[in-house]
């Protein structure tokens, strides 16, 4: 259950193998292109942090110049696998390893044949280093061959170049170094590469020559093979640019020398070691520390989960608080490396409860950007601190694109409104800090930057509000809420409860403080007027409105539930999404009842108090059926939901098809990438929806409902310190606190339990 | 005698065939990528003129958005010569039609076999336009197909982006258009495509889908056509940018709707009425105009000269005076688009002897070049105007590159010194103007342009002087001559006769001004002060160090005849040039008796009257054995030479090796663009070496000296104003006046001639 892989080449599916065979640690990402190169592949190397601005667009992470392209040429004819026959074709990346893994016998086109083993690691251990192994055999003639190998600093994002050619330099005939800077942020790079060629595990001198071209520099290697005698290239490479907050080196000199001088060093290390450290890094983060084991008559669940914790890992910056995570990781060129609120409420919970610190770096970086999120506030005439729709750089503020795909009625660009009327995600960002804390209880983090959060959040939310005087009542108008298909709504639900909730979480705050810390109550006075803050929220605060059910279905916003009607059972059953869009225009479809993603739910889901049962039923036989999935991150909180709801069968076919966003049949939607925040939801429907961990009100809840086609679910979560194994299988919830340094408590079946070592509760 | 092809694909000659097949019309040159697209492929479209800077590089042509690549998928495979089985290719450019066409049956992957031919053609006529025609047949099953076809602006100069994206928009779902600028020197582009599909030559209308993607706007098409039901797609497309002179239009808006509105009344017009009135401007321009027909016994030879006529104007901007040709042309990224002493030793002397308007734009572009040149000369603190090495928009001064290929002994970059020391370039500008005056007699152009570049240039190469005390004479030392194999200097011989000439041609033209046209020499003497210049020059020109013959040798420079011989056989033999620089790195070749190109021998050239019989035989004996040719502009005047010196052989040999520069086997030496000068050279070898054609001292001079192999040569020249028509055999030289308003002497044997009407010479 380790293994995501093909077993035929196929040109058309490149990309998407190429972003689920992704590689990574956190640092960088690597797409898993081919070590020979196709018309319509999508070679990205990414390196968290490093955004970039070309011309007026906005910043996204850089293609950084690629070390992965080797150009191999036998008897005058370059590896292609469109070319000649390929035979035993084998690719696969293993996800506990992280180490991708390619074989094949190839026969040319002038019918000589080789047999081809690959191997790349991204070292998990050493966060700059990408090591990728080649073994070539010729099996019926000996060969002449040619490796053509170096530093290509030609790529771009889709046709946009974020670098300086900046110096490339040969150093002893075998270190190529290649130093461009991002233009507009100025990131200083060092891409450095060597090679070894090695016979029976020696390694031997090659002829040589040393090319130059723009952007572009390589050495071409020449040997000859008789029949049956293999070759083994190994080829070493490190990035490492001025954002790295691991050494400190004074300008892009020191910076190539280091980078130089820690190669040289390398070097000494053969790729089995190098690949072995790697393994027991991975190892220790996940599978020997938070795995997941699921004991299903569906072997697919399994992997899915453990590509999940994988690609978890691989996208996210866990070493700097000054990034976050992508919503297609580092996985591909989507949304240009931007964070949105996927990470708090679909990628969080997952680092809440098995890496709180990592979580507790995510927060960190909202706190960051505190300064942005203030300049975005101030340029919509609001308070306080707004957060971007789009964050990138620390500093950058909002970063979402101003234009789209085509509209099919106009044939112009679609305008994206997002970045100007999509507010919730500050809400989103105060539900990610509460839910970090009771978790962990992190007293420190709040003390430190939770709390400031939390108050200038509710500032923002208090200028946000419109009063109505007829009605007096604050409403919040024009906006776009989780549902993206709907523009310009007035009072959406998630939005307006979730704001009501922040505005009530920063009362508490200022009680807490006042009562508790008035050293720190004083200090964050200085910054911000608590007083005013306070009473302003008291005045409004409980005339904000908050839309009420009709027939008990909450109304998504204030005209959804009287629009129009129509049959979408064709798009529906779609495999594909967005399909409406070839049909109506956006603001067609701004008139029709079709939800892109769970948004009254996914108010249902965070809030499981909020509602009665009644309302709660209602509200998903109205908006299932109206939900299109449009979002990688519907599928999971339909699957939780219908768990909560005990419609056990539901909850798994979500589940099912949740997990086959990225590994499904459909070869194109993972083409840019990774869905990031459905590998973090996916975890919560584990967890969450068939574990049935809840954070209520604070309290640790527990209430299994393992799908029929699961036997056993065991998993481990950190509860306020504390490492806690769980397994459950359909008759009982066996769980054992391994760090026993204080007693755990939690709910099941409305009672309350303490775990002091181990418990089991009958289910 | 008219068609360059190919009668197999071969994936890794397309470059080369890309650019020798490159299309265009001076406007636009579209280098002959196929319409599917392969890895290895250099997909260039350039608008002359267009200049832009990335980042802290010099300035260059950029790679204006693509609209030749279309996509076409049958029964659900894309067409790829790569897989499946190709028969009967042939691909061929029609150099006196312009039209290149393509046809090949296709045996796809799954075993549906097609019938394919191809049909593009760049408007001679209409500047803007490119056309392009598929026609499609499947001859064993029917077909599903699906053509994918728009604009791809995600296309850079290697890695380099020099648009903004732009807007983009489908009009009345059939016009796709795309509007871009230039990020630095914001000339705006629109590039509009349109599609007709047609069976049996009746346009059929197609289920169609728009996709916009990030810097890409196409349609889909799909179709279904039954076994042997053909289906021909037609594309236009134009190109218009800011910097257009043939239009006014404020603003992109207004260019955008310009381009929009001509192509929907081009549409109304069919492929064939387009491509026929592209003929008809070809044949006007050249083939009914001035052929050049050489009856030989290798058919090779009069190919050859075609292929120069067609590509010497699909490279020259004739239409715009502030533009001139670049050293690739239009073909190809090579040189960036850059203008070289290519134009005005080896381009302009066709020109002026067949379209003397088009030498006069390209001279005038050097008058519209005279503010850089004097920020030139005053950046190196002299006086006057000193031409760029490279020249690009006529206000961007020098525009030569800092660093060039790896220096395979530091492993570092060598740096470009041409930018800084090779100044023989302002004498080459005299020479041209000297030459259109000599063979034209336009004295306007002289009176407005040209007498004052020469003087501008004059006071340059004055102040360049640098005094020898001790030898009481002026030197121009640190110089890169014509032989750029020899940096850093002393005396080039080409740059100090060359300098010492031209400024006693500017003392000419001050007694002619101060004598004939009192009026302009007072207007001139308000930017130059005239007697200070002529005081000046006279102090020094009689102490210009001419380096003087030693064994009847002219020395290259001060050191050249001492350096060390080394064997060059070995790169002599090479079927590549640069072939040294894999050995040595250029402070070694700096040291060793090997010349880069004619030097002394192109100075001969040019200056017939300059030296001894002896002399030039001793040093063509000398230099032409230690003569790489690692210059496309060598190999032709060592013909043009040899003739001269009546080695028929030998000048033919050496005609032969510069015709096969790009027609010849090398399948790499044209990958970035066919060689610009070398083309303008081959002219001269045919016109001026075996046809003997020279203007010595202001006269015309007819000496043919037809190789062997040729019965019959026949040509048009224009000679103060008069149309010539010469045909030369082995027995004899006819010359008719087909203008005959005036008579025209000419010298041959030393005798003169007088051609009023008809005139046979026995020879």
């Amino acid at each position: 259950m380790e293994y995501v892989g093909e077993n035929s080449f196929i040109k058309d599916n490149l990309s998407k193998f190429e972003a689920i065979m992704s590689q990574g640690n956190g640092y960088m990402g690597v797409r898993a292109s081919t070590e020979e190169t196709y018309t319509n592949e999508k070679r990205n190397t990414f390196v968290a942090g490093t955004f970039n601005r070309f011309d007026d667009e906005v910043t996204e992470l850089p293609n950084v110049p690629d070390v992965t392209a080797i150009d191999i040429k036998l008897n005058g004819y370059s590896l292609d696998l469109t070319t000649g026959i390929t035979k035993n074709y084998s690719r696969k990346l293993n996800v506990k390893t992280g180490e991708l893994i390619r074989n094949f016998k190839w026969i040319s086109p002038n019918g000589d044949e080789f047999s081809f083993s690959f191997s790349r690691v991204i070292s998990k251990e050493r966060q700059h280093i990408i090591l990728q192994q080649v073994t070539i055999q010729p099996l019926t003639n000996g060969a002449e061959v040619k490796v053509q190998s170096g530093i290509n600093g030609q790529v771009t994002n889709t046709g946009v170049q974020h670098f300086t050619e900046g110096e490339m330099r040969l150093y002893d005939n075998m270190y190529l170094q290649m130093t461009p800077s991002t233009i507009e942020s100025n990131v200083d790079f060092a891409i450095t590469s060597t090679h070894k060629f090695l016979q029976n595990n020696k390694e031997i001198d090659l002829d040589t020559q040393v090319v130059m071209k723009r952007r572009k520099i390589y050495l071409d290697y020449f040997l000859k093979l008789d029949r049956n005698e293999c070759i083994t290239i190994e080829k070493y490479s490190s990035i490492h640019t001025s954002r790295d907050n691991d050494k400190k080196v004074q300008g892009k000199i020191e910076l190539a020398h280091f980078a130089l001088d820690e190669m040289k060093t390398l070097v000494n290390m053969s790729f089995d070691e190098l690949k072995a450290e790697s393994v027991t890094a991975w190892n220790e983060l996940i599978w020997d520390n938070v795995p997941i084991t699921i004991d299903s008559d569906n072997g697919f669940d399994q992997l899915a989960i453990n590509f999940a914790l994988y690609h978890l890992h691989v996208m996210t910056p866990a070493h700097d608080n000054r990034m976050n995570i992508g919503a297609k990781g580092l996985s591909g060129e989507g949304y240009k490396g931007h964070t949105f609120w996927d990470t708090e409420i679909f990628l969080l919970p997952y680092f809440i409860y098995t890496h709180p610190d990592i979580a507790k770096s995510l927060l960190e970086y909202r706190y960051h950007g505190l300064e942005g999120a203030r300049q975005k506030a101030k340029d919509g005439n609001f308070e306080g601190a707004q957060f971007p729709w789009e964050a990138a750089w620390i500093t950058d503020g909002e970063t979402t694109p101003y234009f789209g795909s085509a509209d099919v009625i106009t044939g112009e660009r679609s305008k994206i409104l997002t970045g100007l009327i999509e507010h919730h995600v500050t809400s989103d960002v105060v539900i990610g800090i509460i839910q970090y804390f009771q978790a962990t209880g992190d007293q420190t983090f709040m003390d430190e930057k939770g709390y400031q959060i939390i108050l200038e959040a509710a500032m923002f939310w208090n200028s946000r509000l419109e009063y109505n005087e007829e009605k007096d009542r604050f409403e919040i108008n024009n906006v776009i809420g989780p549902d993206e298909y709907k523009e310009h709504v007035n009072n959406n639900a998630y939005t307006n409860y979730t704001a009501h909730w922040s505005l009530g979480v920063a009362l508490d705050v200022i009680e807490t403080l006042r009562n508790k810390n008035k050293e720190l109550y004083d200090e964050l006075d200085k910054l911000i007027d608590i007083n005013t803050l306070e009473f302003n929220i008291k005045s409004n605060i409980d005339r904000v409105f908050l839309p009420q059910s009709r027939n008990k279905v909450i109304p998504q916003d204030d005209t959804y539930l009287d629009l129009k009607d129509i049959d979408l059972s064709k798009y529906k059953s779609q495999n594909f999404v967005g399909g409406l869009f070839n049909d109506y225009n956006p603001e067609q479809v701004n008139q029709i009842q079709v939800t892109k993603q769970a948004d009254v739910l996914l108010l249902i889901y965070l809030f499981e108090n909020l509602l009665e049962e009644e309302e709660k039923v209602a509200s998903w036989n109205y908006y299932e059926q109206r939900t299109l999935h449009d979002s990688s991150l519907s599928l999971a909180i339909h699957s939780i939901l219908a768990a909560d709801l005990k419609e056990k069968n539901k909850a798994y076919n979500f589940f099912v098809k949740a997990a086959e966003i990225d590994l499904g049949p459909n070869m194109k939607s993972s083409d840019e990438g990774i869905h990031a925040g459905s590998l973090g939801a996916l975890w919560q429907t584990i967890i969450f929806g068939f574990g049935g961990v809840r954070a209520l009100d604070g309290n640790l809840r527990i209430e299994p409902n393992l799908p029929k086609e699961w036997n056993k679910l065991e998993f481990y979560l950190y509860w306020q310190g504390q490492k806690l194994h769980l397994q459950i299988n359909h008759d009982k919830l066996e769980i054992t606190n391994e760090t026993n340094s204080k007693k755990v408590d939690f709910v099941h079946n409305k009672e309350v339990y303490s775990v002091d070592g181990s418990l089991t509760v009958k289910l």
